[in-house]
């Protein structure tokens, strides 16, 4: 018996397309709406089961749903959350899935509108992705084992903190509560300052070279694949936190280089050992 | 028919393993004696199907053997060399598949014995490996696609370069040229760089985050698990281009704080699209 009537998804990309085929998969809404730009990606999304129909008019889109979630790229999910709000039922809770919280949670907050009052908005980031974008890489599991963050203010709605709760744990996510700005923290460390590194370290590398990176290369780099603009956005809504993982990874560095010009063979080994410790702690 | 009579492989790790499978597999050698310093290692090497015999006596291991590989740690390369040198019959080929080569090269040219005169030796590297080390991990394809750099030296004996880069294509790589000074340029580059890198942003994690990394993280630090001990040796072989490399890093790197200090988007933007633009050129 499904769980929801009628769901939107706002962006049908990696992240939505992935979210409307386990909906669907596990039958938890019996109608899932994409609402998108472009009618070739919808075409697309509607083509992998992700969406039983598509329209690139969002205020239709949402008539009739009572979850929406919106998984447009960070710079414009405010904007959409409050166009939604204004199309919606009454009661109807949105959510999102955004790779930054405070800036896009704080804009909405600003935002005029139905919002809050009687349409509930609840931010949430699944942990899942890929260097591929589009429909076309979108997998009914994206969000399997995955963990997902969800981050109500205190004054959320119970109810629609639930809502958006039990949807991720739906799909299979193991949901994890946290602040908006606790959020923004923590991904500066764990993804946005990998995907600065990994870019900075493609960059670096002298063209000339190239035929003859190895598989260390491959994997250290890849993730610089992703999307330049989406990543431009994440960085522009988390400049501070950005920041700050950055510094950290600037001091372990400055080791490093202390290391090599001195040729301290125990500071190299110390600083190897301390790598090698934190990744095996977290596995393959 | 096979191409070599008796081949030595000193060093039965992932290397060495991987390199006797390949020439047993393929016939290429009429019998592979496997030389190292634990005989479990040997053992394992030898249920793997990459060596026909072995021994933790290196003089006895190579007296019959007209080439013989050093895949030892890069520390003790120069040193298993000359071992080898001093006990194998005149005429033969020693290689190795360090990953350094200027140092290795300059210690073993300095060594006394019969090196250069009724010995030859050629020095070599196959790009190709994993963070997982030892016979276990070993696989008879390793080397198929991959480059494999031979570095002669001017005064090197044209047929003993001749047989090393034999040995490596019938393997299945790729052969390039080059001298030892560029190889560790490009390494330092490609390789020991990366490396570096990887390790850094490991240690740069909070340990409490730990659970909340995502295939991005996994991807860009999976290199830190690397052996501590066996990387150790090769920074202390290539300290100059390790930190030549590590200067074009953070050149990038500074951009990169510039960009986020001053929330500059044009900036980001490019920083990401150079980034995307090298990685994709390479592929996956």
């Amino acid at each position: 018996m499904p769980v929801w009537k009628t769901a939107a998804i706002v962006g049908a990309g990696l992240i939505g397309a992935s979210l409307g085929m386990a909906l669907r998969e596990r039958r938890l809404v019996e109608r899932v709406i994409g609402v998108g730009r472009r009618a070739e990606s919808l075409a697309a999304a509607k083509a992998r089961g992700a969406v039983d129909e598509t329209t690139t008019d969002l205020a239709a889109g949402v008539r009739d749903a009572e979850l929406i979630v919106i998984c447009t790229p960070v710079a414009s999910i405010a904007q959409h959350a409050a166009e939604a709000a204004a199309a919606c039922p009454s009661g109807a809770t949105i959510t999102d899935a955004g790779s930054t919280k405070s800036k896009i949670i704080a804009d909405i907050s600003s935002s005029s509108g139905r919002l809050g009052r009687e349409v509930h908005f609840v931010g949430s980031h699944p942990l899942a992705g890929s260097e591929k974008a589009g429909p076309g890489a979108a997998r009914s599991d994206l969000f399997a084992g995955r963990v997902s963050i969800v981050t109500p203010l205190e004054s959320s709605q119970p109810n629609a903190v639930a809502t958006v709760e039990r949807m991720w744990s739906e799909v299979g996510a193991r949901v994890m509560r946290m602040t908006p700005e606790e959020h923004d923290r923590v991904l500066g460390a764990t993804s946005h300052l990998p995907h600065l590194v990994a870019a900075a370290l493609a960059a670096a590398t002298p063209p000339e070279l190239l035929g003859l990176t190895g598989s260390g290369w491959l994997d250290t780099t890849r993730i610089a694949a992703g999307d330049p603009e989406l990543w431009k956005q994440i960085y522009l809504a988390n400049l501070g936190h950005s920041l700050r993982a950055l510094a950290d990874f600037e001091r372990v560095l400055s080791r490093w280089r202390a290391a090599l010009e001195a040729g301290d063979s125990s500071l190299l080994l110390a600083l190897l050992q301390e790598g090698k410790q934190i990744r095996d702690a977290v596995g393959s």
